[in-house]
């Protein structure tokens, strides 16, 4: 079975983000991954896009209920019609998860993996705190290259 | 983009059944859909494997959180957690659905595609009666072969 | 605990039916149970009407995010965002769920309730059958006075 | 309508973390609202076991199916099913919510309601950065009393 990694970030970003995005979602094709998101704009389609370069494959997981909503690099759209919920479906059903700058949408997610100890990667991301000390939680990744390995390493030992 | 149909059934099954359902994924392959499915055994295995047979694609909504849950003619695995409640999503994310036999399981997903205006095509399964008349919702086949016809024709009307 | 019982039934409905859904949440309330309902019109605001004229508590489980949509019987509003999802909630969350009238999305709640092995009272309302055979699953009620009976003996017995 | 104000925090808790959920749920009785929390320990029960001190209504959210797994100070149990999926349903179902120290799970509850701009209170709880600067998104309060007091601020603007 192929391993599938979420790329989780916001639905509009800068031309930089969007790079990134696809970077990573051509390394993680490269590497035989199944790229899985939300579906959409932004760090969603950066790294659909990345991924069809490579020849991997892509699911959607859409907020709404049309499959047509999918951008243009979605293999398998999946709507579901539970709205910011579906964004819960995205991290429980991938092996780790790559964070890419984001808002709270991004941050709900990055949470939500925690929470369920799935891996979190995280590139340019939030940083969380408690009782003034930075959580180890999201592993901080420099480049998107170091992002899919640490992702890859940690979804497959998971195994 | 490729239509979805959802294959219905339980997850326990005869032989006759089983045939029946391999025969219903080989056709959708070989039409050119993606199939999608609850991803464990009986029914949703033979749909799977049918549509696997004729190079197909295959999706498994799976209702824990282990991808090693799915049976082996799943391309997708996506583990959600949702319980009983992922039978829902298997019915939202598909154009239309084809329900094969089937208990209080395939009943729930017959009826929420009802309710959502997915179109149901029927193989051997529930009939729904109010008021001492058979509802029409259900689009009743004969065949598999017939049965993919219909959920073709529907699927491909609604988009 | 109180014991919850969900009451399922069309958004719009007739003075007859909705006679029959506030007899039924008045019989709830006298025997101390608290309602369940998705929270909306009709049906589900005739039992909440019912439960209060007798000092019952309400629970409604909405569709949307707005609070305000709940009918004004209702003490506890929910709001899910879930949309038709949420109808699987309001069986999930009951002892024993009654069924007045219905279509579609009584229907999926009906099946979703035999699906979970959470016990169904019917009232006016779906017939199932499989292989030409009724299905026994919904334990048929002739007057709500009798629906609320059953639901009690089957909530109860559950426990 | 009563204002429901959602209390989050972690199952298990220090005595100094439970008397001030305990605290929290008083005042939040004193002042009309109804406490809907997660249902079961630690912050739950004290936010919970405050509320009834003071005659006040309390709904507990639960992630698994049996009613039996809700604190005593819960009025209406509603078992979900969902798993950690219920959190969501926690946030979603509040007009702000008071987040008490807690772990990831509270954090993806905290995030989630900021995603929904639901109003985020926080006591002793997660801080969230981004490129270096603290978000603004949790108001911060010192005590369980202020924390009520800009809850419902906020709730109640927000109606």
């Amino acid at each position: 079975m192929e391993t599938r990694i979420a790329v989780l970030g916001p639905n509009e970003c800068s031309e930089a983000e969007y790079a990134m995005g696809v970077e990573v979602g051509r390394e993680l094709a490269r590497q035989g991954c199944v790229v899985v998101c939300g579906g959409l704009g932004g760090m969603m389609e950066a790294a659909a896009r990345g991924a069809k370069s490579n020849g991997g494959m892509t699911v959607g997981i859409l907020p709404g209920i049309d499959a047509e909503e999918a951008n243009e690099f979605i293999d398998v759209p999946l709507p579901t019609g539970l709205g910011a919920f579906r964004n819960m479906l995205v991290v429980r059903s991938a092996d780790a998860v790559i964070a890419i700058e984001g808002k709270y949408g991004t941050l709900s997610e990055i949470a939500f993996a925690l929470r369920l100890k799935i891996p979190v990667i995280g590139l340019n991301t939030w940083t969380l705190s408690k009782d003034g000390r930075v959580d180890p939680g999201i592993l901080v990744a420099k480049t998107p290259r170091e992002a899919v390995e640490l992702a890859l390493q940690k979804a497959r030992g998971a195994l």
